[in-house]
């Protein structure tokens, strides 16, 4: 069956429904049959959607080689299921067989006592790449590579090289690189699939390969593994140790996945949330709450410094009772203009397209804008305010003020995420809620001075 | 030079003073032997640094191979004004020789006159393929595919095949996936590199290939590319026309920067900003403001009427002037916490987390996070009033607006995004800024009518 990407949302959905009803009625040759032509990827959402108790049978249905690459598509919660229903040989069988890489993210989420019930039984050869994946930091280089890759000497024909490819390509998962190491397995050169092909049979790859090859460490960050893949329009990128010897590889198709997780972590810091790796949606609510709170005590304590700010005007207050209609729409635009600002700035210094402008001019560059932001809003305002009251002085008030927080406001929004960076924290905490939240305090603040002034009180 | 990822800042930072050094002193030997083992993508950004009058002479260091590689990696504004300063065969070579793909983006940003004179002499294959890029809508499969891919007949046999790969190999942007057609160009299959590499020389492409192919259409929207190509882990997909003939690919390290562009458009959009291709520090301080303006324009409008809403509470203000104080925490507090459904709501919509719930279980699953938020809020929120003020009725009112508003702001949150969807529209625009804003109106209404009724008035 082939797939159009467009359509692929219904198609899955029929062979979901389709898949539910056959197993129901235990038809499973029916069942059998209409797995055949279906993406392992979209195999593993359909058993996703069937009830527990079916899960396994519609397992069961795929062929060995099938069944191991659905497996490694599969939700954790689901693997699990599957590993407790299992007979201990089938369980064996497939984990043995998943890339290392995908083995170790499942033993990060498996219970630890079911990780050392099968790392004890896989093959030596399969349990000592796990382990050593799994030695490595989370969101490292380390974790994320695969420990199979093809390294060849340098003195390899492309002829002995085919030939080794050959032998060898079941085991590996990406063969569209090949490594080339010296004796202490050192990274020397690369040759690309492609290269390889297209050069004559008696060439030595010491001939055809590029020596400058971009690589990372096992300590990088998987964030900047992905902006590297990305930077150089790589399909892959070599992983050394220490030592500089080559142990892994990363793949493209992993880097994708980081670089939407990291996406959704900044987007999420933006909307004032600490994130996780946990599917959101799956999370209970108490730890939904308890990520949120946290944050939102923060800044109910920022609001209440707000409070006590106007508590501390009553006398102005009671006199002029109208300035407290306003209030809202200060500290509402005011937050409004820092969020814009702090989220430019973040995402800037985050995709790196902020790297080459020093803070200054991205900081002046803001004011300007804020200055000119506020200076529109203000006209707007000071008019409203005027047909709303019929009092020139409160109207006036409510104008300047708005000038001054919209300067005030795109100041902090664009300085403050340079300042938490130069402080080696994310530059995303400092985001639009909390920039929201600081500009009320000292929004109120501009407000009631200006008010003070401007009717001489 | 081989490239660490963790210190390929700092060595480009490095080549980039020691290229503009070098060509101060007219060393243009030495500028071009240090450039010589940098990666294309590093050229193009150390002569992006160097002053507009050096950009010419560095270009010009290059080898003709190097020179287009380099140019593709170069920002619009200097590809334009390297044009503008070659002599005209120079230029003819250079874009000649670009990838279609490339140069169709290329072309979207130079003036209309300077791609008319290119397009008239390109080479008639080149000019063919551009213009036929150029004549999809933007931001589909069409637009960003390249129309150079291997199609090969399925009676080929796998050593014919690789014969032909060598003939062919400079003319492609990517050979990893062969395309086995019909006579009238139909996609029948699929075969690998490594697949061709591992396969007997005597087998047919019909023989090997995969029938099960993940394909889009020219008009697909390129962020659908790229959700499919991340679903199926492919290093490159087909697009096929109307009539289901395959004429071009998408290649994966071009949907990487799709995936960051669409998360930037989310990001800008929960930040009450509209977006564009364009990087944002480069754009002129009036487009910015101009971009900017009108959401917070709209804004503004929502916040006057909260104004509106207050100022004709003047009695009770005037009653009892510490509710105002109050005021900053209760509308804040509101926003923040529809901000953060609306995040979460938002996000899982565009990754597709959320698919699989229904509108209804999130909503409700948000509603119940709110009321406990809201609870353990209102009692801190009530604790503290009363600390400030020592009116128990005004924390209490204080405390039981804090619940109502934060269920309202969740369920607001959570259901407003699923709403925009159900119209066509894009969920993030009902985003934080737009949520905070409509959480004032209400909150405000809110808090009065409780205030009102717990106090008598």
């Amino acid at each position: 069956m082939t797939v159009n990407g467009t359509k692929h949302n219904e198609l899955r959905q029929l062979v979901r429904s389709q898949l539910e009803l056959l197993l129901e009625s235990s038809n499973l040759e029916g069942a059998k049959a209409l797995l055949v032509p279906v993406q392992p990827v979209d195999i593993a959402e359909a058993i996703e959607g069937l009830p527990e108790s079916m899960q396994v049978i519609a397992f069961r249905l795929l062929s060995k080689a099938e069944a191991i690459e659905v497996y490694e598509y599969l939700d954790y919660s689901v693997q699990e299921a599957l590993i407790e229903e299992f007979k201990r040989q089938e369980v064996i069988d497939i984990v043995d067989k998943m890339s290392p890489d995908d083995r170790a993210k499942l033993f990060d989420e498996l219970p630890a006592k079911i990780v050392r019930r099968l790392l004890s039984q896989l093959s030596p050869k399969e349990r000592q790449a796990t382990a050593q994946l799994l030695g490595y930091e989370e969101d490292t280089a380390g974790r994320i590579m695969t420990p199979e890759y093809i390294s060849l000497k340098e003195s390899l024909t492309v002829d002995e090289t085919l030939e080794r490819i050959r032998s060898l390509a079941n085991a590996s998962e990406i063969i569209y690189y090949l490594y080339v190491t010296d004796a202490s397995r050192h990274l020397t050169g690369i040759v690309s699939l492609r290269d390889l092909v297209v050069s004559p049979s008696q060439t030595t790859l010491g001939e055809i390969m590029t020596r400058d090859v971009v690589f990372v460490h096992t300590n990088t960050d998987q964030e900047e593994v992905a902006k590297t893949i990305q930077r150089y329009d790589l399909l892959a990128i070599p992983v050394v140790d220490r030592e500089d010897r080559l142990v892994g590889v990363v793949t493209v198709d992993d880097v994708i996945d980081i670089i939407e997780q990291e996406a959704t972590e900044d987007i999420y810091a933006l909307g004032g949330l600490q994130s996780d790796k946990d599917n959101y949606f799956q999370t209970s609510l108490v730890t939904v709450a308890r990520r949120r709170v946290v944050w939102l005590f923060v800044l109910l304590l920022t609001n209440t410094v707000t409070g006590t700010i106007i508590s501390s005007q009553k006398n102005l207050l009671q006199e002029v009772v109208i300035l407290t209609a306003f209030i809202p729409l200060l500290t509402g635009t005011g937050g409004n203009v820092g969020a814009q600002s702090s989220t430019v700035v973040i995402r800037g210094l985050n995709t790196e397209e902020i790297n080459d402008l020093g803070t200054g001019k991205v900081v002046f560059r803001e004011a300007l804008a804020g200055i000119l932001l506020g200076s529109i809003l203000g006209i707007m305002a000071t008019v409203w305010a005027f047909w709303l009251q019929g009092n020139i002085y409160v109207a006036l008030s409510v104008g300047i003020s708005l000038v001054a927080i919209a300067l005030l406001a795109s100041v902090a929004g664009s300085a403050l995420p340079f300042l938490f960076r130069s402080f080696g924290l994310d530059p995303a905490l400092m985001s639009a809620p909390f920039i929201t939240t600081a500009v009320d305090v000292l929004g109120v603040l501009i407000y009631f001075n200006i008010a003070r002034f401007i009717l001489g009180i």
